[in-house]
């Protein structure tokens, strides 16, 4: 059976990467980082969709970004506003979040001769992130061959998004299909102590519209308001 | 001042590195990873190295790759042999270990607004390690160019490799000439629990020849045999 790495954000999307990853027969490696997030509830969340769908072993780096500020999601003197409009980039962008993720994946990926990467990055998220476009992907992959053993053992690294052209709605669909628990994941900029979605932040939002639009019934816990 | 992230292993090359940076007149940031490397003595050496020079902070980045093993400098089960021969891949290599520190000096170099990074690969360490060479430097520069702000902010990272075409006795003369005091750099692969170097590994060979060929006297402290 073939090795997958998949990053896992304790969210609904890379939930989903899984569940495809799963459908597609790999031995997935599961893979998170504590970074100093706010929300604990993240964690735990992707380490039971991990057992959940079958991961042959989940991972938790932890990295202390909180040490350079700089992200609403790790500095807790900037705050994350209810719904942040169209601003350049968001507070909640942590710098070079994904291009951290993904050289860990690689770097686990070389030890246990995984060469597939999935990734839940989709073009909703594109708006905003510059970390979740294609393009930065298949310059990831380009410069993984080059950086790891790859191109002296004569093979090639598989950085895998299949999100990356869904909309909230498939996403929703494709993972239910498949049997994911949404109600397992987390999605909120400020869930409550027991990691109750707020409802109103602009993840909220997508995540409900999300829902709405597919068809299927919403399984958040939300705040009483 | 222009600001600048400096890679700082403890050794003589990323020292070396310091010194440039410094002489270019860049306000320097040094950043130091614990990685569960074997020789503490290089993170005590890099903190000083860094004050020795005039970074103006110094910050060191946990990341726990033990959990995965897979290289001689982090895994306890593999030897470090006294000389290593003409392996294709030395038990050495950290799996892409200058994507994860390169990836982390982009995410601070983006908070802080420094858009120099400074590493200290060469072409002499080329021969064994992917992620020391020139093409994989210049792919990283793509991807972070993509997976950060600087692609939507209108500017560009440089990556700088002062090193990469140098001698190692190259490199000493040059960073004798700054002022590098090398008593305080570490390079050994075996060093003992007083940080003295074992004189006798790959790395020990590379160093005692460099000062030897350099004709500066070596200030290393080797353990007595």
């Amino acid at each position: 059976m073939e090795k997958a790495i998949v990053l896992l954000s304790g969210g609904l999307d890379s939930a989903t990467c899984l569940a495809i990853a799963r459908s597609r027969n790999f031995e997935c490696y599961t893979l998170s980082f504590d970074y100093g997030q706010r929300h604990r509830c993240e964690l735990e969340c992707s380490a039971n969709i991990a057992k959940a769908l079958g991961a042959a072993r989940h991972s938790v780096m932890s990295i202390d970004l909180r040490q350079w500020g700089g992200s609403a999601l790790t500095d807790d003197s900037i705050d994350v506003p209810a719904a942040q409009g169209d601003n350049v980039m968001p507070v909640t962008y942590v710098p070079a979040r994904n291009m951290i993720f993904l050289s860990f994946a690689a770097a686990w990926g070389e030890i246990l001769k995984a060469r597939h990467i999935f990734i839940g990055v989709n073009s909703v998220d594109y708006s905003g992130y510059p970390d979740c476009r294609a393009a930065f992907i298949d310059s990831f992959r380009r410069t993984a061959n080059l950086g790891t053993c790859a191109s002296d053992e004569g093979w090639e690294w598989v950085i895998e998004t299949p999100l990356q052209a869904m909309s909230k709605a498939e996403i929703i669909r494709t993972g239910s299909a498949l049997g994911v628990d949404y109600s397992m994941t987390v999605s909120c900029y400020n869930p409550d102590s027991s990691g109750r979605a707020c409802g109103i932040c602009d993840s909220c939002a997508l995540r409900k519209a999300g829902f709405a639009a597919a068809g299927v019934p919403d399984p958040t816990s939300y705040q009483e308001r």
